[in-house]
């Protein structure tokens, strides 16, 4: 009797978690077939996503790559502060650090251009996979149909956006080889930052809390889109009006609670759920080792550069700062994989497949499906430190960077524009040049020939037939650290590709005219380019093949789980949903899904990251905490963790309780939770999320934004 | 009415939590006034002291400088895995290396001698302190003071131990100057080892689990302790036969749950609850900071050296081990202190209570007693620094402590014995001998030199009015690190002290017939020999004052706190309870008061000390628990957190349940309760123990240890 007890129990705690939280990044599209009124949701499906009207999801942007939230009339945009990060550090002077001392606007003349950014909306999509997929004709090679799906993709983004003027157009791949959906977007191109907190409350804890639980960061800032007086978007002018959002997103001051209902809205990036064991192998055990261990040496590196001179820490902080966040982003994933058996899941759940197929004379024609994507992978991973090598190699020293732009874009801007790598082509020749002139900024020669010589030794070490001949050809016979010095040192001190405006005139000039071959990293370069073509060639083979497979592989799947499936995500609007609630990151260890301001008391050191102003810590020794507090901590909550399925993208995206108001604004995982792009895990996957208590606390206690407080109306 | 619900509920969990755990390490004679009866205890506080019949009480005993039980009929002992680890090791060979493998005797003849092990039962104790203190007679100087009361308990220990023949007898301070009890122990002395698991489980964690929760470490061993056939305390013999405790412990394998009722009974060594705030601000500001950086420094130093050779990294292990282990409880008293801004709390406390002084006339001869305490640690804390560095001058370089004692040593056993200083009594004089021996097996001279040359190159750093004369001796005038270095270079040299019978021989030899003086390491002892008996009479000379002090301090907080206080730890039996309960070592973190084995696997990395043995694992993997298993999580637990109040000498302590069974085995406090020795804090101070489950778990399952397992007929 007992035992029925506890099996009912146990039935209805599964219940519970069942309804409350499941993997899923849906396509706005679905959220209407999840019941989600069942699962804890107040209001009407249709509220979220509405086709025929205006909903939440209107009132959601994408912000750079990351999303955001427009919270006023007058286009104000709530994200991240590492959203707004560019903004606030292109917006400040050594006279007005806003880094530093954080940034308010009273009044919007005070507002600051925030430069190079990019608002952009979903205005709609639809499913164009037939339009696609009918570019592939029969006995193309694998390459061929690769390159014809990208050249009719081109062509139909080009049409799309001749269409419907003022509005960019871009095609995703929803299922490889089987789902495209073209999206239209409207940019704005006019954003000011209007808010940031000081650094020391909006990137507290800084790289040593990144993917970290507890938290106590302040990561918000606050923007405004603006457009020109008819209504366009426009480019920066004086003369520019707010943009006024077809929805404002309502906030509630009062937050939610421990296993609270909450839903996302916003554009994660990239996940790898529907792929296979063999790309999940190889992951595991070839490329993310090899990058984290190689990201380790290029920060230790940089760091040791750093520790000596400010002016070296500034240029080399950016790689720090992003070499490090991947590097502790896969390390999580390396454990994460290992503690939940991944790899060995994957193949079981394969094998239950093989049979399946092998049982039904229908399905003949899969059952060598998994044995040629995994033939793929084994090739892959056998190439895969020489092909790490060539792309580091490629995108790593800056200087040789340049010198593959040079002598790639030149070749490139002679072709038709349709025909163009995509970087080259006219609309995103702009960006391109944006992105040369950034990494100027971050430029360092020790450190960049540091790296060089790095990796051409790592090539110099590849086994005899994986060797790259125009490396060879810098050692032979040598000693090959002296003879990769020697190479480095001139190819350093003979480049003329050391200034933004060098580069754009070799760019754009006539190469041999201007004997752009006298250049020793353009020499080296055109040396090299051939072994970047053909992995470019065996990339596309290896592209059209997996295309075929994956979609053949969902079709079987389909059958044989008889369920639908969703989509992995590429930067497309997505929902997602869950509740507040913490985790056992570990045997015997809780972590409660709130923290508290008496927590940042707590790690307070003086010292930077954990540096929080003294005003802050002043208001936190009153104890007088009297609006935006937790009920039942009696204290204001800083961050939250809830179980909805998020990645990297998802920064910036609101979270909102079971009414569909705003209660807090997502902007990391918990280490556990790296894993999200290869499974969502019911114990480990929690997403981070500053609490919108926090964020009102601050904007009018600690800084007295009165205007911002006003103008949104709680 | 909400609200006062809120407040009724509050008050009940405060009341809980009082009831169930509280501060005190009671003397076994307070037992009977703590209505334990009301706070869990579910049997007669008579069942666990009886000062008229056999208790619980009298099923523990004192192993080493830590605590253990009698589990058997037959004298087998459970106590900790670091307890035993000497008699692990002594009983170790380079072809049976019971450290990894573990040990097991499944029959009595294959039990190993635990070698310089002593068992200690206390067979009584009065309160003796009219005797003690009647020493004192008017117009003594404090050093005076002291001296006689030193001489008084000498005579009074030799005095009971000439009436009660085999018993040792000690006397202990209980209230420093005020109380005094001396204790009758029996001494058991053939000791020998019976089972040890493998290290991998027994030290499972090692140095960086240690002082940590979560733990997962099985610090259990087995002894047995043996007397002669006329049941007498003897020398190991073979033809010993087991001892016969008073009291058998009884084991309850289904151990305790979340909540339970507690308590403890052991020897718990030091606790200074009863200092006041100069003494706790001596320890914060000075002294700990001091010891924990130099500590480290020789931590360093010896982990370097041991790198580079494993014969040496046995030498320093037992350094390493040690030092680590104070420096970690120190700075975790260290954060202790600032967190629960004890110094602070206790200046607080102390202003109460002289306010309370001055308002009544009758106390008014208490009214310069805070201050005149404040004054003496005013003096140490300037002091510190000098006499930090002469006392590890003395103790640290093993060359010089040896020096030290043959120069010390050779002129004390020339004077009667009762004059002696301690360690050259009769009574002691062997331990001495062997507490040199022992220190041979890890004596490595480049370590020693670099010890000594550190030390006094910071005696050579001291204020002018600090200097060390026979220090600056060997510098005068030249560069103080060659100085140091020749001085040090020279003294290894020539010293003849490098060996356990040349120490020997000049301990007990004719000092100047045998032209000690001759050895430069007695000569530079020699020289600086004045400077610590002047720090003894000074020393000497603060403790009669404190003691005077303290005592009146003692006597006027009874009359404001109206209270009864419990004695600070001395190494004396004590009681402790509390419940089984987890806490929140920060912000949005709790900690579980029970480990499970599958954390074992979580933490194992294949490599020491994280090396779980594959047969454990595959123990774990198999998910086969039949018993011993917790029935809320269903599977093994592994270690346990409480609320009782131990300290250092508490290791090897009983655990037992409400029904004053055995429930496990203490072994450590969590990080934040190394703060125990200065207060006891209802939020931090979680004490840590061996589930004995887990204990049965590894003997019967993993070490197939039937005749224990039968022997202890559960």
């Amino acid at each position: 009797m007992k035992k029925i007890k506890y099996m009912i129990a146990a039935a209805l705690v599964l219940f519970i978690i069942q309804v409350y939280a499941e993997e899923g990044m849906y396509p706005v599209s679905e959220i209407s077939k999840l019941d989600l009124q069942n699962k804890g949701l107040k209001i009407s499906s249709l509220d979220i996503y509405n086709p025929n009207g205006i909903s939440i999801v209107n009132g959601i942007c994408k912000v750079g790559g990351a999303s955001g939230s427009f919270i006023s009339e007058k286009g104000l945009i709530i994200t991240n502060h590492h959203v707004a990060y560019g903004a606030i550090q292109g917006a400040s002077t050594p006279e007005h650090d806003y880094i530093s001392q954080g940034f308010y606007a009273p009044a919007r003349d005070k507002e600051i251009p925030a430069k190079g950014y990019v608002v952009r909306i979903t205005e709609s999509y639809r499913d164009i996979s037939k339009e696609v997929l009918s570019a592939v004709k029969p006995g193309m090679t694998f390459q061929e149909q690769a390159e014809a799906i990208d050249k009719r993709i081109k062509k139909l983004v080009k049409k799309a956006e001749k269409k419907h003027k003022g509005k960019r157009a871009e095609i995703s791949e929803m299922f490889p080889g089987k789902t495209y959906v073209l999206f239209l977007y409207t940019y704005l191109r006019d954003i000011r930052l209007v808010y940031a907190p000081p650094r020391s409350i909006g990137n507290f804890g800084g790289e040593i809390d990144n993917w970290m639980w507890p938290r106590h960061t302040g990561d918000f800032s606050i923007l405004r889109a603006y457009v020109s007086p008819d209504g366009k978007p426009a480019e920066y002018s004086g003369d520019n009006i707010p943009f006024k959002p077809k929805k404002v997103l309502k906030i509630d001051p009062a937050g939610v609670k421990e296993n609270d209902f909450v839903f996302i809205l916003g554009y994660p990036g990239r996940t790898y759920r529907n792929r296979t064991s063999y790309f999940l192998e190889y992951q595991y055990k070839y490329r993310m080792p090899w990058i984290a261990d190689y990201y380790q040496w290029e920060i230790d590196l940089a760091e040791k550069m750093s520790a000596k001179d400010r002016g070296v820490a500034i240029k080399l902080a950016t790689k720090i700062k992003w070499r490090s966040n991947t590097m502790k982003n896969y390390r999580g994933k390396l454990e994460g994989i290992k503690r939940l058996n991944l790899v060995d899941k994957k193949r079981n759940e394969e094998k239950a497949l093989q049979e399946f197929i092998e049982n039904h004379e229908k399905l003949k024609k899969y059952s060598g499906l998994l044995a040629e994507i995994k033939e793929i992978y084994t090739e892959i991973s056998e190439n895969s430190d020489r092909e790490l090598i060539l792309r580091y190699l490629r995108s790593s020293p800056f200087i040789v960077s340049m010198a593959f732009t040079v002598y790639e874009g030149s070749k490139e801007l002679k072709k038709p524009d349709i025909e163009r790598k995509s970087a080259y082509m006219n609309r995103n020749i702009k960006r391109t040049e944006k992105s040369i002139e950034r990494g100027f900024n971050n430029f360092y020669e020790p450190a960049d020939k540091a790296i060089l010589k790095k990796l051409l030794l790592k090539a110099a070490d590849l086994p005899e037939n994986k060797k790259i001949s125009a490396v060879e050809k810098i050692i032979k016979g040598k000693d090959k650290t002296s003879a990769v010095n020697d190479f480095v040192e001139n190819l350093y001190a003979g480049t003329n590709l050391k200034s933004f405006n060098a580069v754009l005139k070799a760019l754009y000039g006539n190469p041999l005219k201007d004997k752009i071959f006298n250049d020793p990293a353009i020499l080296f370069v055109s040396q090299i380019y051939e072994e970047y073509e053909n992995l470019e060639k065996i990339g596309k083979e290896r592209e059209g093949k997996l295309d075929k497979l994956l979609a053949s592989l969902l079709d079987v799947k389909k059958k044989f789980k008889k369920t639908a499936f969703i989509p992995d995500a590429n930067g497309t609007l997505r929902f997602t949903y869950g509740r507040i609630e913490g985790y056992s990151p570990r045997d015997a260890v809780f972590y409660k899904p709130f923290t508290t301001v008496q927590g940042i008391k707590e790690k307070t050191t003086g010292k930077f990251p954990f540096d929080a102003p003294e005003k802050l810590i002043g208001m936190i020794n009153s104890g007088r905490f009297k609006s935006f507090i937790q009920p039942d901590i009696k204290t204001v909550p800083v961050d939250m963790l809830y179980s909805t399925d998020t990645t990297g993208g998802n920064s910036g995206s609101p979270i909102f309780n079971a009414q569909g108001n705003l209660v807090g604004i997502n902007f990391d995982r918990a280490y556990g939770a790296t894993i999200n792009d290869f499974a969502w895990s019911r114990d480990y996957s929690r997403s981070i999320g500053v609490d919108i208590r926090y964020v009102l606390w601050i904007l009018k206690d600690f800084s007295k934004a009165e205007s911002i407080i006003k103008e949104l109306n709680l």
